[in-house]
């Protein structure tokens, strides 16, 4: 199969830092598109995958899966995009497309495992797929999203998993007008979150630690601020939320918030924190209550998001980046110094 | 208000073996029905409770929360019953009959806490309640099961906890035909819940530690019999349950068997161990699982699980005792030696 240079920024190794690099993409086939890459967000998983700390990493790796550009190219066999075109892309690429899930329009859930925008197995190459930190993707048009011309492309990028990751599980379980809904941590997924669910219609309620976040979160479209170490407020507000969305990736105690919940209602875990978090059978059991997990959403799914976003003019907030400030950026991660999200300009990899 | 005496077995203290008391009954009000007991299963609660172990247990404490018997009297207000039907009463008594719960008929979920059947608080006397250990109870026709005619009562009583608490969470999540169920740990509970699932119409899995259970699960009803410390077993099972019911009350890795639901697949704990069992955020979120809790029934659904239970001719596996043999049943239910539920013979206390 035919491939070609591309610029790219990303590591050799876990305790590299990112640097730029040469990367190859295939020619786009029959179903595929060339997408000139403007802008592409930062996630936290990036970082995680770069230092190989969720394992298996695979090297070099060019993370970014926030990926928004213009078609360049479209194959022969493609029908919703021709160049010229706005197009994104977020966290996978392919699927199997064969099994119960993939063919119910739930590729996220795919079987055999979806095929991530990095570090996943690329079909065609047969090597580790590079994401989103590099001039130009290749991508078939079945995984490529359209995006509404309206609004600030670089604030769009986020939506492509912040933003699709707590969209999922706010449809599934049914947020909207006369619901309670929770958001915890508000970071890159729950300031998204919070605006997502305010625009569906919930009444918002956000939890955080932080009581320098409170007037933000309302900024934001917080309803109310519950400062979750104030053991009186979270007292005050026992039983009285139907679904929290748990944006938190550190180690904490989702007992305290499941104490929230009214009877039927679930927590969705959409943070990852690394161990295990401890769940007393007493939280679950006098109230029927759930504590699930969910990640990203459907291709369909994330259409449907990004049509919404348009519509309600929902774009994330962010802070945009030249790709050769990517290390420090990552340092200011960590310590949570970005509000909410930062965006990789891609002209500074271009010049 | 007027009350009078019956003979009771119950104990003063958490360290004190069972034994015989007198306990006083309010006279029949208007919606009161009086029941003379004929059977009384032996649940793990009751000996939860006569120790303390989950602390708030008020003395003198009479356990017994698995009542079947004939109505020997009926208030003026009566409707459903009249001296001589057979009767059961279960985990609760009454509830506040005014919050949301309750209004739409999931009194166990009542929102101020339903009325237990022991160790409760007595709306009337304004004491503890005391369960079934006894010779009569005197509860609110609107919390008393119609029990059929058909089945052995003897084995009907350990429905009224055993069975509706693996009933309701069956129904709940739509256990039936085309589904494929698991059934965690092999007791009183999960006897029955082998038992219900399979007469619902679902694939039963039993999950047990215990390769001497078995052939026993199989003859309770199971399609397949997976031996849970067996690691090729448990990798061949993996993402192939729809539903699971952990009837576990000891510590154990609820980790392991999320690794069996398929996307979307529940797992419902039943059991109800005493410290907090470790999630491991990636046993939930790659594929949406949820770890729910779930607790006895509603009247209605209890009722509905008993007209079932006559139509498909389902009763537990018992044991029946003496009610002067119940200090040496409680050593033997910490051994796990019954099969599947010890039921007193309440003849036993009356002469």
């Amino acid at each position: 199969m035919g491939t070609y240079i591309v610029k790219a920024f990303g590591t050799e190794a876990p305790e590299a830092a990112l640097k730029q690099m040469n990367i190859d993409r295939r020619e786009v086939t029959e179903k595929d598109v060339e997408i000139d890459i403007l802008y592409c967000g930062v996630c936290h998983s990036d970082l995680h995958t770069a230092r190989n700390e969720w394992h298996g990493t695979l090297y070099p790796n060019v993370p970014g899966h926030e990926i928004v550009g213009r078609i360049t190219k479209a194959g022969n066999g493609v029908t919703k995009f021709k160049a010229g075109d706005l197009a994104a892309v977020g966290c996978m690429v392919d699927s199997c497309r064969e099994c119960e899930q993939c063919r119910k329009g739930s590729e996220q859930y795919c079987e055999k495992g979806n095929i991530q925008t990095y570090n996943g197995r690329d079909k065609h190459l047969n090597r580790q797929t590079f994401g989103g930190y590099s001039e130009r993707v290749v991508v078939d048009e079945d995984f490529v999203l359209r995006v509404p011309e309206n609004l600030e492309l670089s604030a769009v990028a986020p939506l492509l998993c912040a933003g699709i990751t707590t969209w999922s599980p706010l449809k599934h379980w049914n947020a909207g007008p006369g619901m309670k809904v929770g958001i915890v941590g508000i970071g890159g997924l729950g300031h998204m979150g919070v605006k997502l669910a305010k625009a569906m219609g919930a009444y918002v309620v956000v939890l955080t630690t932080s009581p320098s976040k409170a007037d933000d979160a309302k900024r934001l479209g917080a309803d109310e601020v519950i400062l979750s170490t104030d053991k009186a407020q979270m007292k005050a507000a026992a039983n009285t939320l139907h679904f929290i969305v748990d944006c938190v990736s550190a180690q904490h105690d989702v007992n305290a918030y499941l104490k929230l919940l009214k009877v039927d209602g679930t927590l969705a875990l959409v943070g990852a924190p690394e161990h295990p978090l401890p769940v007393a059978p007493f939280s679950l059991i006098p109230a029927r209550k759930n504590f699930a997990g969910s990640t990203i959403g459907s291709i369909a799914e994330t259409q449907e998001m990004l049509d919404f976003c348009g519509k309600h003019n929902i774009t994330a907030d962010i802070e945009l980046i030249r790709i050769q400030d990517i290390n420090n950026a990552y340092d200011r991660l960590l310590k949570g110094d970005v509000k909410y999200r930062f965006v990789i300009d891609m002209s500074s990899l271009k010049n």
